[in-house]
């Protein structure tokens, strides 16, 4: 089997962290091909952290393990943990970051089982109180990539930290949903998805004070600067400005309220 | 023999497109290595993107599969493509992105060949309208570095577009060029290259209203500041400013006109 | 063994030039896992890349070539070197970008060596003034992975450039010391470790006009916006603002002064 690690942080590019953890990763496990999805989530920002990993981990093969940090909680007393989510293992912090991945599991009907990183013969000898990305994360998703054992990685919880991630809710002629992540080209992913939209005739979009009259098939058909409703990677409803930044037209942010309802 | 994928896309790096397009990779063709060139083309710049790649790809060794997804078009009717450009494969959009490496291995009297990939067989189970670097290009390049033949993915074509790419032209006491694409330090590199430049004697240069007399062999040997001609990086005749930026000071971007004459 | 390459340049990220070296190495040594470690050094700030390769090279296993390029000197006499420290090998310019790593390597007893890279066998056939990172060091940091001995690389040399990095000086009551480097987040890393605290009771920092009273255990602890010495990732002290930048608040920046002295 692939022996493959990703990395998420929001450690940035510049300072080498991310290298480090690879320098770790290969000491103890030197056959094992690296991915790094991203280290530009927005610094601390545990709920961008926890979409974009969702987005990103089912792409990867089954036995992939899944490191991501964003994790304001360095040092403190959060826990260290692990996560056996069907095909994917989870390493890092205990803060909620492995939500949206813990969801997708589980409306697959996957098997999840956590653990605490509390066995210490998986760390790095030195533990810092500011790096747990280099001292535990990094070597303890090495040794499962070895083939160490999930369960001997540490205790059984059934505790976890899970976000709550905000669902989209029911209206009178559609559904009420909202942004989640906001890309690097500025367009707004929402909560809303395939599965709401469906059954909508002729389907009006609402956005602050925006009107957007029917979905189009892809940004190839439409003008530049017109405010488009498409799905996205993901399926997602997403909101763009056509060779734009919705972003910026719509003052978009996480957590803005998106409207559709049925027009027919 | 290696293998070897290599991605090129506008895609930036803060969003995790191409740890994903590594996940499919991997999923097919988990011993291949993958190297990033660049996801800091600027955005659906297919011109830049055709210059970057072919100043990387011919460092790689034969066998290579070169991934490279500009696409303003993707979810039109624009083609997905595959090249078999002499040593090299490349998979992307069919949008002029492969014309440099194209001319390359023209240059060097390789055989070239093209298929549409419309064979459905060698893409993701279900494809989007706004991701083909994820649902097509990634697995077409996973399995031909598998081995899958060239001729597998797809129906020949012979139409595939071509990018006009400026020639430099001969004027009375020597060459006249353009600035092809602008590096991150603000040097300006040229269509002019070391075969314009080879019999002209005590070359001055003129770009914009600025004149440079000489070409340096090294930036070591210059003044901080000083207006200098250089070869570059391919031997591209490169305008640029020691340890300061071209691209600020003579205002250069694509498309300006660079020329060269005697002054013997 | 692993055979591990690491790059850290100030190239940046935008103009493929990292990639291009990964296409040499695996020309010539295709089974070599290749790592990052940053492209992001200040332009030409060789003091900076030495601090930032000393930091991350000693994480990645035995026999990894850190192949490291801030050059402002190339093209010129400036030599190309090689370095074995004890470990690792080092592949750059003979400028003092390795000068930390080589301190590490002494301050261990590790046995060290130079090389003047000489032996244009292990070079690309054609070298360039401006890239050497291409021509000459990722070449032969492919070929020291693929086994070629370190003495087969070029003449020993024991005048190696070696930049003057300030030692912490005793004071009255404690010590002064420098800050370092900056990273990402404004954190201010100074010269000043565990080894000189130790044995200082109830620690007094001072930082321009401003100071601090003790050392926190981790940011977790503190409120936003607190500044705070805190021990860095390699047990190097600190100066940090909570959720916010010491760089911005205190105007930090290489080479300021960090004091520390007992208050009991």
């Amino acid at each position: 089997m692939a022996k493959i690690i990703t990395l998420l942080t929001d450690f940035g590019l510049s300072d080498g962290y991310n290298g480090i953890m690879k320098g770790v990763i290969w000491t103890i496990a030197p056959d094992v091909s690296i991915a790094d999805i991203t280290h530009s989530v927005s610094a601390q920002n545990v709920r961008e952290g926890t979409f974009m990993l969702q987005k990103a981990a089912p792409c990867f093969p089954a036995g992939t393990v899944h490191v991501s940090v964003v994790d304001p909680g360095v040092g403190t007393t959060r826990r260290p943990i692990a996560a056996h989510l069907g095909p994917y293992f989870f390493v890092g912090p205990d803060n909620g970051l492995v939500t949206a991945l813990w969801q997708w599991a589980e409306d697959r009907g996957y098997e999840t089982a956590f653990v605490h990183l509390d066995n210490t013969r998986y760390w790095l000898e030195k533990v810092s109180n500011v790096f747990h990305g280099r001292d535990i994360f990094a070597p303890v998703a090495a040794h499962l990539a070895n083939g160490v054992p999930f369960a001997s990685l540490g205790s059984p919880i059934h505790d976890a930290v899970r976000l709550s991630l905000p669902q989209a809710q029911r209206t009178a002629r559609g559904w009420r949903g909202l942004v989640n992540i906001i890309d690097n080209f500025g367009n707004l992913s929402t909560n809303l998805n395939h599965t709401h939209l469906k059954d909508i005739k002729k389907p009006r979009f609402r956005i602050g004070s925006h009107h957007i009259d029917g979905l189009v098939e892809t940004f190839g058909d439409c003008k530049p600067g017109e405010v488009v409703a498409v799905f996205g990677t993901t399926d997602d409803l997403m909101i763009a400005v056509v060779e734009g930044s919705a972003k910026e037209r719509l003052q978009g942010g996480g957590g803005d309220g998106v409207e559709v309802e049925e027009t027919l």
